[in-house]
């Protein structure tokens, strides 16, 4: 059999059957095309192929997807983050004008091009953490030009990335100063003319919100997440971050692919989430980064709740791409095992996303592959810090 | 004026005035041979450069110094690290041979050439994170001759990098298997044999030993420490990490160095040091890692006591060698400002390692000097996890 690409004796393959993590020891991966072909041995099926990689030094994994991820927005907040370090709290630095707002003001000011550039930097980087599948989140707009000119900028870069690139509305993420005095009248807005316009330019395929005391309440959230459905977007929530709100409760019930944070979230969240089909996206960067309490990781993972995990990307909370950190971050802090966070930013990353044809190394996945230089896919997040990746592959194409 | 190489119009530049923390914005920092004799204005000097480097998209940094490190260990631990993670504690690994016992079979059984070469690539990797300065301790040998064997790595080393290397003698680690039931012989076997040996061959400058209930006590740990003052070595310790020893107290005392880890060190331990010229080397990257208390940081400063900041590289409480990643966690975890934490791995670090030439850019210092990819030092630990490093300065010379 003729392949494009053979990934020749890797020292170890990491995979998933039937949604159990196995490993397998001096197999090959062979692709065809954007697919993933074969994985075993090479004889087998006498695989002579164009491009040959040598992976007998590397641990292959599917390639890494960053599933939650605030990637367009313009500026940084270091001042506030050496605010904080003296006492401020988040709160108190929002109140300030500071937090989100800080960040649209700065994201509204700067033009689409100048996006374009800080966002395709950003991809670059995030390719050589290995990811090869992100989402990317509006939200720093704020108004509905604003919030239209980041979701084109994440469209756009589709044009100069291999990544795959899943783009998510959230102009429910703050509401706008102009609004204050009549927040109803942001979440009529987000309602009736952002979605709306959203889905019928098809730049986002989920719908997003912040749900949070003082920033949209269920009930807000509830009606956004209404008018989300029936413009046929898929839902996300940022859920019981900061205070518990009931927000994994809503997504369980309607349905979301994702409930995110789920720092505060209750026994009867974590009950409602296990009788729904909505995965639960950790965000431990953010607890690092804020000093705040971890989401109780091992008690969703033992409900059978399936956790996956994400960067979060973003100036406020998580100033950071660096996802094999979040892996040992989410080991040393939550106490997961170096496969269940490898499942988090794979398998069960793909399932947040609503894709089962990546975060997996079998036939017919697409050839997504990370090669680590590592002698197995335990000290990937055991060597902490260090960007263990030596090759990515995307779409059956080697970038690097 | 005639100089080597001249850094032109760096976007800041950070400095110590007098032990104070301070930026210059656009200004130059010129050398000549390996050392600088310039920072301000380049017009004012009229100087001409033989290299020239335009640093106005860069913020120049002393060359970074990780003054507690173990770079020099065979074999990694991560199958521990998942024990761990299942919840076997520190003291339950080591009981089972596992800890620091596990790394030291696995060294012994290492040849000098093997150490030789995984020395190397190690340095390479710490120069990329912008480290110019490294102290190595032994500790995995804790016999006479696999002490001397990792020693002379140590120094070896030297001849395949550009980097300062500082040798400590750690025989004083752990008690070697062989010698639990005499642990008295094995004390005498460090204070008598390998202390003389290892300062005849001039194989270290410090002598370390890790204090600590069930390793060293606070008596075996003086008699060492009085037999490294006899044959000239200096005194560093690894004091109150796991329980409180007095550690800090006995460093203060006998006048160390530095006085490392200190997670459990106690108000008279605070007391002695402030009035000391002991530095506290903080090693944050071990509290994140085994997900323990962190030291007092805060306490610390404001008691007047510099804090050096460190990775205390080693494969089984901190497997890193990631320094701004350890400056974030000090930010984060610790409360430390970016100030401070730069402060940490430049002129404090190099105080642990007695040392005025290095940790600050002044004309006199030596020309070890990093220039970070980013728009100011706030950034540094802010933008957590990535390698801000853009190029790397030493002893006047651009490595990269």
């Amino acid at each position: 059999m003729k392949t494009d690409l053979l990934i020749r004796n890797a020292r170890q393959v990491v995979t998933f059957d039937q949604g159990q993590f196995k490993t397998f020891e001096n197999v090959s991966v062979a692709c065809a095309g954007s697919k993933i072909i074969h994985v075993g041995d090479e004889k087998q099926l006498g695989l002579e192929s164009a491009t040959v990689i040598d992976a007998s030094d590397f641990v292959v994994l599917p390639g890494l997807i960053d599933s939650h991820t605030h990637t367009i927005f313009a500026g940084s907040r270091e001042d506030e983050f050496e605010m904080k370090l003296r006492g401020a709290t988040y709160a108190e630095i929002a109140q300030k004008g500071g937090g989100i707002l800080n960040t649209m003001s700065a994201t509204r000011k700067t033009s689409k091009e100048e996006l374009l550039q800080l966002g395709k930097k950003r991809l670059v980087q995030a390719l050589r953490f290995g990811i090869t599948t992100i989402e990317i989140k509006s939200g720093y707009g704020l108004s509905l030009a604003d919030e239209i000119k980041i979701l084109e900028v994440i469209r756009d870069l589709r044009e100069h990335t291999p990544m795959d690139i899943h783009a998510t509305f959230l102009g429910a993420h703050s509401v706008p100063p102009e609004y204050k005095p009549k927040r109803d009248d942001y979440v009529k807005l987000v309602c009736d003319e952002m979605i709306p316009a959203v889905a019928e330019k098809k730049l986002a395929e989920f719908c997003d919100a912040f749900c949070e005391a003082n920033v949209f309440t269920i009930d807000e959230t509830r009606r956004i997440f209404e008018a989300a459905e029936q413009y046929g977007l898929k839902l996300k929530l940022h859920a019981d971050q900061l205070t518990h709100t009931g927000g994994a409760e809503l997504c369980a019930e309607m349905g979301a692919v994702s409930a995110d944070h789920l720092e505060h979230i209750s026994d009867r969240g974590i009950d409602a989430l296990k009788n729904s089909k909505t995965v639960a996206g950790l965000l431990p960067g953010c607890s690092f980064f804020l000093n705040m309490q971890y989401p109780p990781a091992r008690k969703l993972i033992e409900a059978g709740i399936p956790v996956a995990l994400a960067t979060d990307f973003n100036p406020g909370s998580s100033m950071t791409q660096h996802l094999q950190l979040i892996m040992s971050i989410a080991c040393t802090q939550m106490k997961m095992s170096p496969a269940e966070v490898i499942q988090g930013v794979t398998l069960n990353a793909a399932k947040s996303l609503d894709r089962t044809d990546i975060g997996n190394i079998q036939p017919g996945c697409k050839a997504d592959l990370v090669l680590f230089s590592v002698p197995n896919y335990k000290y990937i997040p055991y060597h902490f810090g260090q960007n263990h990746v030596e090759h990515v592959i995307k779409n059956g194409r080697m970038v690097f």
